[in-house]
C-alpha cells in the first residue's frame, strides 16, 4: 500500500491528503436540513448528512488527489451512527481509488493494540468465515506504550500488505509538554522517530517503508531533524493551513527526491467555501470550492518545492 | 461520578472493577453457535454473541462490583456490529447501576480531542436537539499530546459531572520504552503524573478527583511513588491477575483510607471459566465462574490491604 501511495503521489504530482474530518457546523445547511427532514433531529440525520458532504467531496476532488483521511474522531462524535458514516465514507473512497488513511490515532498494551489492527487494517475470523471490520489502508498509531502496542500493527499490516502512521511529534501547541523533554540530552520525539526507522526495516516497500511517522507541519526544524533520522519513512504532515502550518516550511520533510512526505489540510480543504477567498462559491458548491482549494495547495506546495 | 464511584466502592467493600473485553475465543460455543444460526458467520453474528456474553457475566456479577471497564479495541475489531455491541453493553451496566469505564485510551489535538469527549462522555446537538453518543461515565485518556490534547477532556467532563482516566504508567512490559526514559533525571511517567495532578485540581469531587490515572500492577514501586505525586487521584490499576499483577503488591496504590484505587481484572474474570480453578462450573455456566472469580478476587485484594 506504501508502494500505491508512492505511484499515486507521483502520477497526480500532488504529494497531498485531504482530511475529511467533518464538523457538523461545516456542512452545509440544505444538506443537513434534509437529513433531518428525512430522519429527525438525531444522531442517524447527522452521520446521513456528513456521509453525504464527504461524497460531494470525494467526488469533486478525488482525480487531483492520491489520498484521503478521515479522523474518525469527528465520525465517533456521533456514535454507532458516525462511525456508519465513516465506514461508508473509507469504502467509497477506496471505490474512487483513493488511499485511505484511518485517522484513528490507537495504541494499546499487546493483544488490545492487535484488536485495533485486526479491526481498521486486518480481519476477524467468525466460525470458518473470515470478516473485515473498518478496512482502511493506513491507520495511525499512538506509541506511548512503547513497541509492544505498535509491534501488532505492524505484524498485522505486514499479513495485509497495509501501513501505519506513528505519531512522532504531533502538530499542536502544547505537543512538546512531553514529547520535547530531553532524554540523555535529546528530545523524546528523536527517540520515538528512531523507534519508527526501526520498526519500519521489518516491513519495507520498494523505497519506502510500509511504517510511516506523523510531524506536524508547525515545527519545521524538527521536521529537518527526523527526515534524517528516518530516511526511508514516509512523514504524514499535519497542520497545513488552518493550523498554521506554511508551504515554505514544508521542503525540510521531502528527500531528494521529491518525495518521503504527504501534506494533509482538513479544514482548510473541506470547509473552503467559508474562507473569503473562496466565498464566490457558496455552500451550494461547498465541493466546486474545495476542489479549487486542493488545486490551490497543491500548487503551493510543488511550488515551495521548487516542481 | 467519581463520588458515586467511591460510594459503590465503600458499599459493595470491592475495589476493583471487570474488565469486559471479550475475545470471541473466550464466548462459550453454544452462544456462538446460536448466534451464528441466527445470522450466519458474520460479523453481526460476532457482535451479537459478545453482547450476550456479557450480558450473562453482568448479570452474575452486577451485586458484587462497583464498575466496568469495557475496552473498545475488543469490540471495534468487529467493526460497526462490535461497537453496538459496546454501546449495548455500556447502557445495560448503567441500567444495573454499574460505574462504565470506558477503555477508550484515545488521544488528539485540541479540537479532536473536544469530539472524542463529546462522543464519549459528552453531548452534539443536531438542529436544536442535544443527542448523546456512547455515555460512559469515564473514559480512558492518552496523554501524548499534551494538556491541549487532554484539556477537553477535562471541561465537559466538568460540564456533565463525569471523568476520565489518564495513562501514566502502563502494565504492558515494554511500558518503559519511553515512559520510563529520565527528563531532568526523572522519569516520564513522573511528569506526566504531576500533570494529572494538575489537571485534576480543575475538576474535583468530594475526595479524590474527576481526573484519575492508569498506573499498572505490574509496577508496584512506581506505584508508590505515583501515589505520593497524585493524592487526590483516583489510580486504576491494570495487569492483576492474567497479566502478573499481585494482591500483595496493590497496597502502594491505594492512601490510608483504604481508598484512592480499583484494580482491574478482565481475562481473569470473563473466561475464569477457562482456568483449572473454576473448571468445575463448565462453558454452559461461565458466569457462575465469573461471579466466583470475582468474589476471590474481592477477598484477595481486602486480604493484602488488611480489611
Amino acid at each position: 500500500m506504501i508502494n500505491k501511495l508512492v505511484k499515486e503521489i507521483k502520477a497526480k504530482n500532488a504529494p497531498i491528503v485531504v482530511g475529511l474530518d467533518p464538523m457538523l457546523s461545516y456542512v452545509p445547511k440544505h444538506i443537513l436540513d434534509a437529513k433531518i427532514k428525512e430522519y429527525g433531529e438525531n444522531l442517524q440525520a447527522a452521520g446521513e448528512a456528513i456521509w453525504q458532504y464527504n461524497k460531494e467531496i470525494v467526488d469533486a476532488t478525488y482525480d487531483l488527489i492520491p489520498a484521503v483521511k478521515p479522523q474518525i474522531a469527528m465520525y465517533e462524535q456521533f456514535g454507532i451512527e458516525g462511525l456508519i458514516a465513516f465506514k461508508k465514507t473509507v469504502d467509497y473512497c477506496k471505490e474512487k481509488g483513493l488511499v485511505v488513511i484511518g485517522d484513528i490515532k490507537r495504541g494499546d498494551i499487546g493483544s488490545t493494540s492487535a484488536a485495533y489492527a485486526n479491526g481498521h487494517v486486518g480481519k476477524v475470523t467468525v466460525g470458518n468465515t473470515v470478516c473485515r471490520g473498518f478496512e482502511e489502508d493506513f491507520v495511525t498509531v499512538n506509541p506511548y506504550l512503547g513497541t509492544d502496542g505498535v509491534k501488532p500493527f505492524v505484524d498485522v499490516c505486514k499479513e495485509e500488505g497495509k501501513g501505519i502512521f506513528v505519531l512522532v511529534k504531533t502538530s499542536n501547541p502544547s505537543s512538546g509538554e512531553f514529547q520535547d523533554r530531553l532524554v540523555d540530552g535529546r528530545p523524546l520525539y528523536e527517540l520515538v522517530g528512531e523507534k519508527v526507522a526501526q520498526w519500519g526495516e521489518d516491513h519495507m516497500g520498494d523505497e519506502y517503508s510500509y511504517v510511516g511517522a506523523v510531524v506536524g507541519a508547525t515545527y519545521p526544524k524538527m521536521g529537518e531533524i527526523l527526515r534524517k533520522i528516518m530516511p526511508k519513512t514516509y512523514i504524514l504532515v499535519p497542520g497545513y493551513g488552518a493550523q498554521g502550518g506554511k508551504a515554505s516550511d514544508l521542503a525540510p520533510y521531502f528527500n531528494e527526491d521529491g518525495l518521503g512526505a504527504i501534506v494533509n489540510s482538513s479544514r482548510g480543504i473541506i470547509a473552503a467555501y467559508k474562507q473569503e477567498k473562496y466565498a464566490q462559491y457558496g455552500e451550494a458548491n461547498h465541493a466546486d470550492a474545495a476542489r479549487a482549494a486542493v488545486e490551490d495547495m497543491i500548487a503551493d506546495i510543488n511550488g515551495a518545492l521548487g516542481k
